[in-house]
């Protein structure tokens, strides 16, 4: 196409890419420029607010590291990472919720029962619950990792003063699909908010935070392996997630207890808890393969 | 909101914006993640997809410099420069086109008849016309940058062995609408490929050429400043610009002739041409302000 016009500049790109362009990228790319001309077309873009978009682009690859990557915090914080999310989840099952960046490979197995509070200062909690199919029945030869916050709101790997893997663990759930865990309340944070993506939620009045919540990557034979966080009910964040993470189906309980006869039995800590602790009772579904 | 879902996710981020946020911005987020959410879900984008696409901006980051922006090249390639530039252009009057990277402040001036090609290897072009208003009265007291490449295909900025401000000037029109000066046909040249814009030009088949073309700022008082460009009518790549710069009313003839007596008058380097030489007659139309 010779002359290019605002009417006809969608179809000139189509009409430019070759013949030999693999079909998927062919239908991604005509979605997404003609989303992305519809867009300027609407809103009448500007020069300058154009110019303030690339700005924003260049700012975050500048404070991006090995360590910090804003384009992903970028599509986080647009709701863009949790909603491919959805869209790549089983129907049934508990939902999935995004992965985020502070998942590490390597995590210490932990027995059923086992104590992931360790030295960390703060209420015990106790974790439990089933991995079940989705007609109910309790998966034997399940697997998960769990990851949360310390009481600061940081992961292990963002704080040199935790040990290494402090509330990070793998466990091999019993053949009754049940699992159990001692741990503490992991702590609500912000995302980075000292960068481009800043900007835009300062701008735009929104909280940098997230919910507290645990993370979960549950996997069993012959089943979809489900990334997950599980939410508290009272979370004053639960409302307005920086990224999007939270599902009805993903909100648990902290039931306060007194009593340390309640502790349930084959915890490694025994009924050595200091009162007030929490209990958390969460059963996971996961939909088949 | 708080269960996002694949449905819900774009009221959501709506409804997460604070009431103090500027209207304008309000309403360019709003289409912008509208757009941004309709284009995962209509394409089902894949995890695999999504990490694709972040990586490419990150990719994007990591090989930009201040001499180098590969964000403007990416919006350019995408076709999104040169819509921004239509939106915003004066309907009526020449049309506009991409200002691109190589302009620089500090042209020397040329009077009228001036010569720009100077040392440069290459045939004579003698360009001349008139600057008018949308009536067709040539306007007095307009003003023109000019810069274009050499012979090699690259501006002054981009070539040490080329001298400061080669084949660039700044020209005041004759009190008649008047301009004419001489200079050399400018080379095509390609977009830089060698970084993510380059992968998705050669996964889509497409060439990272650019037509040849004469840069110009046109400025009058009273009218529209004009940035715009000039394309041979024969150029190769007039078909498939590499960033959507061809308007058919840009498109101007290279006139080959072979009698130094067709040299306009007024010109400082008289009838001191090696034949062939080449004639452009290009009139600028401003729109008024």
């Amino acid at each position: 196409m010779r002359s290019v016009s605002k009417e006809n500049i969608t179809k000139a790109f189509m009409g430019y890419c070759g013949e030999e362009t693999d079909p998927r990228l062919h239908f991604v790319l005509e979605k997404l420029v003609t989303h992305l001309h519809d867009f300027a077309r609407e809103v009448e873009l500007t020069h300058e607010e154009w110019r303030k978009g690339l700005e924003l682009l260049l700012k975050a690859g500048d404070i991006s590291t090995p360590e910090r990557n804003e384009f992903v915090l970028m599509s986080d914080v647009l709701g863009l990472s949790s909603l491919v999310d959805m869209i790549n989840s089983a129907e049934e099952g508990t939902p999935s919720s995004v992965l985020g960046p502070f998942h590490i490979l390597g995590a210490p197995d932990l027995p059923v029962g086992g104590d992931l509070k360790q030295d960390n200062e703060s209420p015990t909690v106790i974790v439990g619950g089933t991995v079940k199919d989705s007609q109910g029945i309790p998966i034997s030869g399940a697997e998960f990792e769990i990851w949360q916050t310390a009481e600061n709101g940081l992961y292990s790997n963002q704080d040199t003063a935790q040990p290494d893997y402090n509330l990070r663990a793998h466990m091999k759930v019993g053949s009754d699909g049940k699992y159990l865990f001692s741990t503490i309340r992991p702590a609500p944070y912000t995302v980075p908010d000292d960068g481009p993506v800043g900007e835009l939620l300062h701008a735009t009045g929104r909280e940098p935070w997230r919910p507290s919540h645990l993370h979960f990557i549950v996997t069993a034979p012959g089943h979809r392996t489900l990334v997950t966080e599980v939410f508290p009910s009272d979370d004053p964040y639960l409302n307005q997630d920086a990224v999007f993470g939270v599902r009805d189906a993903l909100v648990m309980q902290y039931q306060e207890k007194t009593d340390p006869a309640e502790i349930p039995p084959g915890l490694a800590i025994g009924n050595d808890v200091t009162v007030p602790y929490y209990m958390v009772d969460f059963d996971f579904v996961l939909a088949p393969e």
